[in-house]
């Protein structure tokens, strides 16, 4: 069933060990409505520039995204570079140019009020909240965040992540958000101020899922080559939520197999593996969806006993 | 089947976030063999010095340890202190005294020689190999070792290892020996050393198990309070064992069901999963096989999907 995603379109410049892009396709709304776009009708909401490349818009839409929502005004688009240490754990920002995003308001366009399931990138706490009020009979809500908007804008946040059926972030988030150090206590912490279910992302690490009835874990799957992990939390999202949405699967209602949210952390830890393998969203041109079963597979493979 | 395990016994002094000891029971022999117990008869090969409390040899009796190879000679015994950092990721020795330890040169007693199972835990690799030189007939050998002995010691742990079955490091030391940073091609350039085993423990990130036709990860177990983590990797290394050698495997042979590989590494993240819980060996004062059985069924609760 259909996804609203909302969030940042970008261009990237990257350097790891593996090699350098001047400017790529980029920016968090990207690659989870591409991730998301292997199991969902996916629709996007957000703003680029007049330099935003026609091939860019093309190949998205080839992808089977619905653009009605990727505004375009006059500017540039948002513009971030990094570069990422030896090991790939840290990177180094050189430039965010905000540009066109810095005025983001997202706006929904007629036909996305009534779709089923919304997923809010990592923007302004208000102005995801600014969206889900212009939605109608969501099945589930949920989103990211990031330690600026947890530090910053604390008490918005919190009352925007209130109503969310899942928040999805990283264990720095997580322990920042809650003030514990443990995980546990943490994920106990955050299921009390208002999502049933948290997922907690953890890079090479893997992934883990908590509700107040259940607990998940993944390994991170080992990959031969990490070529750029740009992207690849996002991607975790996009499988997450859009193997969900796959499968109607109704957060709020409480009577589902709770088996099906493990495989969607499964499938979210498949497509970040994927991400890493190329250069920014590369990954995805010829990526399929029985390759991505197969992975799937392969995960069971190497955690059962 | 009946297991010998090699290395230190020791006093150590720990502080941790949640207290302080000055001196108790401690040593990786004393983990390795306090851990594996649960699963095995076992036999230590170890030194002690006079100051060597009777209290303490009549526990390791009573939990069913064979101590005819702990050997009590004139001096003291091997003593090591240090302080963990607030999140317990890091720790400084602050003492190391090796005292007996220091002219330790182990002897098998009589009866051990024909025992089926060997863990050589982390000593010079010419002791773990004048241990393995005084065995006839084992199932399996193997063992740890550490960042000195890779570096300054390297031909000859190189030497030693080529005859193990099994070698069970941390993911640090996976990537010293191997000088590869991405952790499957460490593991491959160690399968090429000699062991057709090898585990990696990762710490609260769990451990992984490669062999040339299996691999298997497993993420590390989420307690509500880290008390002290000192000897969960040993304890991890003595349920691994255990298990094994409870089952009577034969890693030489080939003809096994790699299944049991597998939950030979849960009973070894079970095992070093109770280790944290309290302070040094504290946690086997009264641990039962039957929580280590149900923790192993947690952990195939939280994995499954």
């Amino acid at each position: 069933m259909s996804l609203v995603v909302v969030g940042s379109v970008a261009y990237d410049g990257i350097e790891t060990p593996h090699g350098k892009r001047d400017r790529i396709l980029g920016g968090a709304c990207t690659y989870i409505a591409l991730s998301a776009s292997y199991f969902t009708k996916t629709a996007i909401v957000a703003v680029v520039g007049d330099d935003f490349a026609g091939e860019d818009r093309s190949w998205l839409s080839e992808k089977g995204i619905e653009l009605t929502g990727l505004e375009q005004v006059p500017g540039k688009t948002f513009f971030w570079s990094g570069v990422y240490s030896d090991d790939m754990n840290d990177r180094t920002t050189l430039r965010t140019d905000l540009n066109v995003f810095a005025d983001f308001n997202p706006k929904l366009p007629a036909g996305y009020a009534s779709r089923p399931y919304l997923f809010l990138g990592n923007i302004q706490p208000s102005l995801q909240r600014g969206v889900q009020q212009q939605m109608n009979g969501v099945r589930f809500v949920g989103g990211d965040t990031m330690n600026y908007w947890i530090h910053d804008t604390r008490e918005e946040l919190l009352a925007t992540i209130r109503t969310w059926d899942f928040l999805l972030i990283n264990d720095s988030e997580a322990r920042m958000l809650s003030g514990e150090y443990n995980l546990r206590k943490a994920a106990k912490k955050i299921l009390a101020m208002g999502p049933n279910t948290l997922v907690i992302k953890r890079g090479e690490h893997g992934a883990m899922l908590f509700r107040e009835d259940a607990l998940f874990m993944v390994p991170g799957y080992l990959l031969d080559d990490v070529f750029d992990p740009t992207g690849a939390g996002d991607c975790f999202a996009g499988g997450f939520v859009g193997y969900l949405a796959e499968k109607g699967f109704d957060l709020r209602n409480g009577h589902f197999d709770v088996q099906e949210l493990h495989r969607a952390v499964i499938y979210g830890s498949v497509m970040g593996s994927f991400c890493c393998e190329r250069f920014g969203v590369e990954r995805f041109r010829d990526l399929t969806r029985k390759q991505i079963d197969q992975r799937f597979e392969e995960f069971r493979k190497f955690t059962a006993f």
